[in-house]
């Protein structure tokens, strides 16, 4: 990882001339300006890798004591029922709340993996691409920068067997679904890139994948859901006589512009194999914790040279500081040390896992971020965590000192959203949702 | 655990001629009144079992390059050097902003595990109850609920050596120990107990414990550290000739009055015995992961029906919130399954858990904490982390959606400490906290 682009961060050269304001009005001393303290509170925007916006509406709804002893397996039996409820207008409120709680909470990318594509029982809406464009333009309204990633799922599992009816609001052929991405990349601009998700190798059979992929531009960002879950590593050995990950190495040209999400259960062969490919593993350690997955191998992978970004993916929790945190924790709750993402080239734990998430996010979500550039944030540099904080600790300060709020203002492509750590439509949004809530709860009871 | 008094605090029998406002003049409609949705909105204050407050300062400050591969045993050398800058007057700053935050987050009782009470060099302060003094103030004064719990100190390791130069600011006698006892004990109030806590097995000789409990009012609450790091299992057991917990069970009567804290390692026969004993065991999630402790037993433990409650710990996050979270969490990621604290018994996760620490609450603080008694949150209901919640999820929808602070009010024994969200007082407190924690570290650099 190169350090010199995240030193720049400190000194503010690409921003103290920039589009912030010198002062913030709703502070009593400058935001960003010129007192000693300014260059503290300045940290790039997080990419958030790995999002599926409509489950934010169910977090806390599925720990009942009808699930006792459940698994990710049937936990997906809640998400499908979840799923079934949602319209272009729900899909929207739903996901404008969550992206108004990213970028509070520090995320200013959003990569959204996108397969709730249909409506009731797998009839296409009106508008094909209906429930991508209430993504867009709730990312758009909001404020964050997106890649929208549409997503391909075409069977039941490994043996090719079709979608269950409950999986068919799903589904795509591999025509639909090239002409779904045509229609999208009409949209593209400079807070909007449309991307390739291909759900997993148990819903994507291995024709399909190569004709998407040949399909694709070729600087089309691609993602899939891999390794999450033992079950799916033994059913494609079982299958395929080979797993997961390295049947992917083995037959699609997997390289930076990929993303492998969740990676959870890989071995030596595997993890060395991705480190080297240049891929993005985004790891999301609230939902593979509240999912049971298992932890990533992450000291190895650091050690091989692995590249990685956090995804909050099914949005029980919304905060890169609790994935990152949490990240290194469960390292060392394997491990029994502290202090694991740190090398003699980073000096400390919280500045490795912000160069780590900073030096992944350009290729995998296919915008430019550069650590300088327009997305960022004004840490709340009078908060009692930062008090007495300098350029070395900061950023440990930020992930290490627990879950309160501390981010004042986020910057998106020189857009203020965030002020005074709410969004500046936080209101609204919020009463919306609600409304949205309220709505599909009542179809549900 | 008795599900029948949890199930009252919907009703708010207890409440609803209590203390409360009828209305609470920031939100547009009742908090507690007559509205439907009220019922949701109100939880029981949680007791927090155990913190370090002056380690709250140190809150990413032992994440750096230096403390590379770290472990349990360097991470106290931090602290030791950090504890030695303390006076009564910055302890009661540093106090201050953690219980504040505390309360904040919903903790309305703290058990503080107080072992820093001298000055510079071990010498005593002219009033060598000064630093117990500092923290009693500091609860009082921000109006948290208080179990003083000072700790006996004597030597450096299970062989008796003596104590280090850093560590003689933590040392009794156990005349001395049980003088400063008397003096604290004339503070106790409705709000103030004093406890007693034996720092460790390596720290206190058996000989000394069976004096000091021998001493103690039969009431007594007594906390320990104990097996909480694999080195400690290892040094009782080589030699005492048994495992810690195994050593304390054969050599004290230990019942409901006693808290063990941590037991992170404990065997079959341990963890059996400690479940039938009536004890408390107080987890701290979030520093057992900081410190690369291990995971507690919490499912096996749950089944053979043992008592437990959560702490915060070094207050490197201060959350109920994250430390339930977590804890089910943990057991998630061990077994590879979901909804591990669930029962039967207990409709949810969220259920059991709140279950859970309610029921150990009044035994291991010596407080007499009734669940509906004048201790409580009133949640925001207006979030939109309740839209739609029911009597059913709104603890689920609390523990298992983020860590947005959630938390309205808090109410202890009668008074409103935190409305809309902060600290009657937080603006002064934080203040008066950034101050001197500048002032530590310029003692540091």
């Amino acid at each position: 990882m190169n350090s010199k682009a995240i030193g720049r961060i400190w000194h503010l050269d690409g921003w103290r001339n920039g589009p912030l304001p010198q002062t913030d009005p709703r502070v009593d001393e400058p935001a960003v300006g010129g007192d000693s303290r300014t260059p503290q509170r300045v940290v790039p925007g997080i990419a958030n890798l790995h999002s599926h916006a409509f489950q934010r509406a169910m977090a806390g709804m599925a720990e009942s004591q009808t699930n006792r002893e459940d698994s990710f397996w049937t936990w997906r039996e809640t998400m499908y029922r979840f799923a079934d409820r949602f319209t272009p207008e729900s899909l929207y409120s739903v996901a404008a709340q969550l992206y108004a709680e990213m970028l509070e909470a520090g995320f200013t990318t959003v990569c959204e993996f996108h397969y709730l594509h249909h409506g009731p029982g797998g009839k296409p809406w009106p508008n094909p691409a209906a429930m991508s464009s209430a993504l867009v333009e709730a990312a758009a309204d909001v404020g964050i920068r997106m890649t929208l990633l549409p997503v391909l799922y075409m069977t039941g599992g490994f043996d090719g067997r079709p979608l269950e009816p409950r999986q068919q609001r799903f589904g795509h052929t591999v025509d639909g679904y090239l002409r779904l991405l045509d229609t999208l990349r009409t949209k593209e601009n400079g807070r909007l890139r449309i991307g390739c998700a291909l759900h997993s190798l148990r819903a994507v059979p291995a024709q399909a994948m190569r004709e998407v992929l040949a399909a694709l531009p070729t600087d089309s960002r691609v993602h899939i859901h891999i390794a999450e879950q033992l079950p799916e590593v033994e059913e494609c050995l079982r299958l395929r006589g080979s797993r997961p990950v390295q049947w992917l190495l083995d037959h699609a040209d997997v390289d930076e512009r990929w993303t492998l999400v969740h990676a959870t259960h890989l071995d030596d062969a595997e993890l060395a194999a991705v480190a080297r490919s240049g891929a993005t593993v985004a790891i999301c350690p609230t939902t593979e914790a509240n999912l049971g997955d298992g932890l990533f191998r992450l000291r190895d992978y650091l050690e091989a040279g692995g590249r990685w970004g956090v995804g909050s993916d099914s949005n029980s929790s919304v905060s890169p500081v609790e994935e990152l945190r949490w990240l290194e924790y469960g390292q060392r709750l394997v491990t029994r040390r502290r202090n694991i993402a740190v090398s003699a080239e980073t000096p400390s734990v919280g500045e490795t896992l912000l160069q780590g998430v900073l030096a992944s996010a350009s290729d995998s979500t296919g915008h430019r971020l550069d650590p300088v550039g327009p997305d960022m944030l004004v840490l709340d540099g009078d908060a009692p965590q930062f008090a007495g904080a300098t350029e070395a600790d900061v950023v440990d300060r930020w992930i290490f000192s627990g879950n309160r709020p501390l981010v004042r203002q986020a910057w998106v492509d020189g857009r203020c959203v965030v002020d005074g750590g709410r969004h500046t439509d936080a209101d609204a949004i919020a009463a919306r949702y609600r409304q949205t809530v309220a709505g599909l709860l009542a179809h549900e009871r």
